[in-house]
């Protein structure tokens, strides 16, 4: 049993306040985790603001937690997880360990999953955060701090996954839709995993950024024509934009068996043409963030080769100040309110 | 130097008239194959209406052809293909086997490929048709006539090669949407492959069909609901329809990380909402016929296994029969001329 000191939103476009919860006792698969940093994802606003006409107020969001052990339940796997360990709990806080899709090790599909966003006033803007099976807390590799760690479990999971879903090899040729949270990134992550990356934005002043951060080219998406001069380019399109694009000139972009990789979540159906998609057999796939063991292999990846998020950290009593910069597209390129 | 007997169409709509033309020279790597019996195929149907805006007349359709090596150019691997051989020249009589496609054996993307449908007056319903490269040029196994064999050669492999490219194991469950020329086929290929098949028709007299032909289940999609009842049910659907579908039914009738295949062309833009897509990481993928080595497994497949169109056979004499029947989809199942 623990007093939790939580930061909840009441209602739509609101800021935070106070909230206070007892965690109750903990079961044998659970963590208690005190939180240090706790990244600010657009889905936090998602859930705050009610975009998606499911959330249950107050709301107490947060699904990008790092921070220290503090609580084991008795049936954790000490080999693996003690008190004292710097760790992340990302937007899958447990799942049941026992259907199908999590004995496959498919544990991000499974059905009872955790999604610690959706908890309600459980969430990772707090004081601590529990996670409901041991298996989905991530020890942070000591290279990363825990500022840098926090986009990671979430941002981080989102982009890495379809490098290892859709098989996406160092030969290949990719473009990164979005030069934001998701996609700088993504450019990161896919210029160290040896691809030739462009990266695509509407914003011809974040050319300079993307090609800083890997990029080996900037396509600026609202020049007359762009997605004209590079038909038929890339074996794979991860569009990290929450815009809804013009899905045929972005699938005749794609080399012949290539994939379009939608990861950011359009407001509208995602339309493309048959005369687009079949006659060079191309995909057009959703993702979602890892499984625990895809999100190992991100964070050691990321620990091995340099691939850092940039943070704009904010202070607990400026967290308002973090929800705002997230809301309003403004982060540059991902905010982290140390608790 | 060869004169051809074909037959052609002038206009949409109309029916096959006698043509004539001088095969020309036979190139180094070209196949000259003598047909004996021609599958009738909906795109052929296409090309003579001009459905797709690119028909120059007077058109010579057809391009399952099957029948007996009469010419063989100088470079030809004598040790593959040998005259008297009976052979099937499918929709690719050609590629430039130069290109990354073809030097990576996805032969069906090579962007100069030979399609035989395209040809002008060069098509399968003649008395010859040539291949433009020899590697195209499939051997008949001994267990297949050759009228079963034509409609293999298109519809058989427009069905089979989703079942390699999809990594399609014997384990999954999949449905395949309509039960016509390809579907009967994709029936048959994804029973023998040791999947539980669910036939999916709008037609309830097809189900005995179905079964008989290797479904372990049956749904009329006419039926109120019936896509509700198989929600997260299918590993893949294989689409042979031209209709336009309930798209997000069919996403939300995929388990989780599943795959749409469509190989029917729909008339309009696929649509699939965001919400269907992203959350369970699902795929829709456009489908092409296979590759050369594709096609030579799915025919030595097809042959140990037992698989093999149901075909209506007619004389050349009333080949504008089939025509009618396949325009007007009451083949049953696939038309198949002997010439």
């Amino acid at each position: 049993m623990r007093q939790i000191e939580a930061m909840a939103v009441d209602r739509p476009g609101a800021g935070f306040r106070p909230h206070h919860y007892e965690s109750g006792p903990l079961g044998p698969d659970e963590v208690d985790v005190q939180v240090t940093h706790a990244g600010v994802c657009h889905s936090d606003i998602g859930m705050i603001d009610d975009e998606y006409g499911i959330s249950r107020y107050p709301v107490v969001a947060g699904h990008e937690s790092v921070g220290v052990v503090v609580g084991l339940g008795s049936a954790v796997d000490s080999s693996q997880l003690r008190l004292g360990d710097r760790v992340g709990v990302g937007p899958i806080a447990g799942s049941c360990m026992r259907c199908v899709w999590c004995r496959s090790g498919r544990t991000q599909l499974c059905a009872s999953r955790d999604d610690t966003v959706m908890r309600g006033d459980r969430g990772g803007f707090a004081s601590h955060v529990r996670a409901s099976s041991w298996q989905h807390v991530y020890r942070i590799p000591d290279e990363i701090t825990s500022a840098e760690a926090a986009p990671l479990l979430c941002a981080g999971s989102t982009v890495f996954a379809p490098l290892l879903r859709h098989g996406v090899r160092p030969v290949d040729r990719v473009a990164v839709v979005g030069i934001g949270g998701l996609g700088h990134l993504a450019i990161q992550f896919m210029s160290r995993w040896g691809c030739h990356v462009t990266a695509v934005s509407g914003s011809a002043g974040k050319e300079e950024a993307a090609l800083a951060l890997g990029a080996s080219a900037f396509l600026n998406s609202r020049d007359e024509g762009a997605l004209g001069w590079v038909r038929g380019t890339f074996d794979l399109i991860l569009s990290t934009v929450s815009a809804d694009l013009p899905w045929d000139q972005y699938v005749d972009a794609l080399r012949p068996g290539g994939t379009l990789s939608i990861v950011g979540l359009p407001a509208a159906a995602i339309s493309v043409s048959p005369m687009s998609l079949l006659p060079q057999a191309k995909v057009v796939a959703g993702g979602v963030p890892g499984s625990i063991e895809d999100n190992r292999a991100m964070l050691d990846f990321a620990a091995r080769h340099g691939v850092r998020p940039v943070v704009e950290i904010h202070s607990a009593g400026d967290a308002d100040r973090a929800l705002r910069s997230v809301r309003e597209g403004t982060a540059r390129y991902r905010a982290v309110i140390e608790m």
